[in-house]
């Protein structure tokens, strides 16, 4: 069997624990006694009970509750190896409670620059990790760019910029493929803001091809809130690159990137894997969410705007009803209860 | 081998998925397609950096963000075996937030009854389960009462009285072991307040000492907040059964319980165990959830309470610091956001 350098081998998998460290070898960490783990990853592949075949990756179920502990435990772990006693990071929030919980396990000092629209919880849960939180008035780009000023002579742990961030989201596509028997799905839906779970899902599925462990790759669905669609702008002008968008305001927090980092990258995925992108306004937002509740499950919006983004690909056809899709589930409804309150007082108001 | 009734075969768990229906065979459901499941269970156990051999048992990250998803998931796959429609129960907030998953998911419809104490957060995911939410104005008890007169007609799910709950909670048992090679630690330490987790952990080690899986089971440590532990005080009083108590306030509101349903069962358990129960103050489940938070994990206050005990017990020697020890950690602290804003609030006026 084919083997990449770096892959891990399939038939080491069948003893390892059900976290995404069971891909070791694909993740760049070259003494195992420095990984920083909280046990992540694995994460549960659901039916969806919806008019086709679709199952939902459950990556919420992490352990701050968001897809981003992938990157972040490859990430902490690699700058554990390297010495970093202290680093700046800056986050719409997820990335922010990922990074500063795996920099605290680490014994890493953590400041997070955080917009000050972000939901109480978030910022609650990073102050409980105990890293230094930083509130920018101001958008997430301003954040960016205060982080970026006061990372002079710091550590920017960014996970926009990271490399081992980025490996950290391919275990998301090596889990996908190993749980559905090293099949690929036809379709992956996924949210897209920086691009860092998007571009990972291509890179994880062309490892799985090279290594001759799957024998094609899955499209992928890009979905982009239609208050800031930069990616869907750039994707339908045909463009190479990414300009930036005057974003308004959206319910889909975590995606709300006026101009991502990785935008050659993003499209690049887009196209190789022809994939496509698509919008989703507020109210198709929470409607998949009451959907998603009414199945079980509980996510934040931002997560939400993939499954809604499905049922408009399902009703024009472009995602056929017999084709195998994944959609991907990214934060939990746990970290958005000020504005799911917000939301269910005014719909009591609604229809009182 | 030896095999109880009803009990798995340890060589058939090696190529099922990471969920606690992999003991499926111990979980008395008959027909495999009346399983609700989102893929709960198998959570990870991490090291606790304390002076001691401590693993901490994540259970916060089932599918709802609590440990109750043991029991829902296996009484409401049987409750659709037997086609119910329509079920009543009453809860602090996590068990009817899972309870209405699990009810959503498997198509019954829920009415769930709640203090108007619970947090904002767990009541706001309640109802976007599609729950109806009925708030009781008055004690966890009242709220019993409530639900118990409403249920005349109906069927009464109680979590503290199902069996199909309790032998969910059975699989966190069955987990521990299987996590550490089938060898049970010296303690566990869990929070008790109706006595669930409690007497289903007893159960499960009960289940694989039969089976012939493990050479003994661990010591069980309850834990009790100081404002209501009516475990504490039969125990202490060697009692046989538990009378209820006056109970104040406390952050701990998911063992807030003034008179357990299970009272001789917990007792029985604990005095079988060769057990013990130990109360904690609010100040002590306050500094245990920030020491926690500095490890990168983020619990509510009553799942606090178990490692904070645990700090009590290790200083007053009663577990030795060469014992190991499995902590359960049954809620996420994403479920108390308004309560964990109110503390941090509070901290920040004191130290300006």
């Amino acid at each position: 069997m084919l083997q990449t350098p770096g892959m891990f081998m399939r038939e080491s998998l069948a003893h390892r624990p059900p976290t995404l460290w069971r891909y070791r070898e694909a993740l760049g960490i070259n003494n195992p006694s420095n990984t920083v783990s909280l046990g992540e990853g694995f994460t549960p592949l659901v039916d969806y009970a919806v008019n086709g075949q679709v199952v939902l990756k459950l990556d919420f179920l992490c352990p701050t509750g968001s897809y981003k502990d992938r990157g972040s435990t490859v990430m902490i772990s690699k700058l554990k190896e390297w010495g970093v006693a202290e680093i700046i990071e800056d986050s719409s929030g997820n990335a922010g409670a990922s990074i500063a919980a795996y920099a605290s396990r680490a014994g890493i000092r953590a400041n997070i620059y955080v917009p000050t629209s972000t939901s109480a919880g978030k910022i609650a849960q990073i102050e409980m990790y105990g890293a230094d939180l930083i509130k920018v008035l101001g958008s997430r780009e301003d954040t960016t760019s205060a982080a970026f000023d006061a990372a002079q002579g710091m550590f920017y742990a960014s996970h926009n910029w990271s490399p081992y961030f980025l490996a950290g989201m391919k275990t998301a596509a090596y889990e996908i493929a190993e749980q559905l028997a090293w099949k690929a799905p036809d379709w992956i839906v996924t949210p897209v803001g920086g691009g860092g779970l998007l571009v990972g899902l291509q890179l994880g599925f062309h490892d799985l091809l090279a290594a001759g462990f799957i024998q094609r790759a899955p499209r992928l669905a890009a979905v982009q809130a239609s208050a800031c669609d930069p990616v869907y702008r750039a994707w339908r002008a045909r463009l190479e690159h990414i300009p930036a968008v005057d974003k308004g305001p959206t319910a889909a927090e975590g995606i709300s990137v006026a101009k991502p980092v990785h935008g050659k990258a993003i499209l690049a995925a887009i196209r190789e894997s022809n994939g496509i992108v698509t919008t989703v306004d507020d109210g198709e937002v929470w409607t998949a969410l009451e959907t998603l509740g009414r199945q079980g499950i509980y996510v934040e919006p931002t997560a939400a705007a993939a499954p809604a983004a499905l049922r408009k690909l399902h009703q024009a056809g472009i995602i056929g009803r017999d084709e195998g899709v994944v959609v991907m589930l990214t934060g939990s409804g746990l970290k958005a209860t000020d504005k799911i309150v917000e939301r269910q007082a005014a719909q009591a108001i609604t229809y009182a």
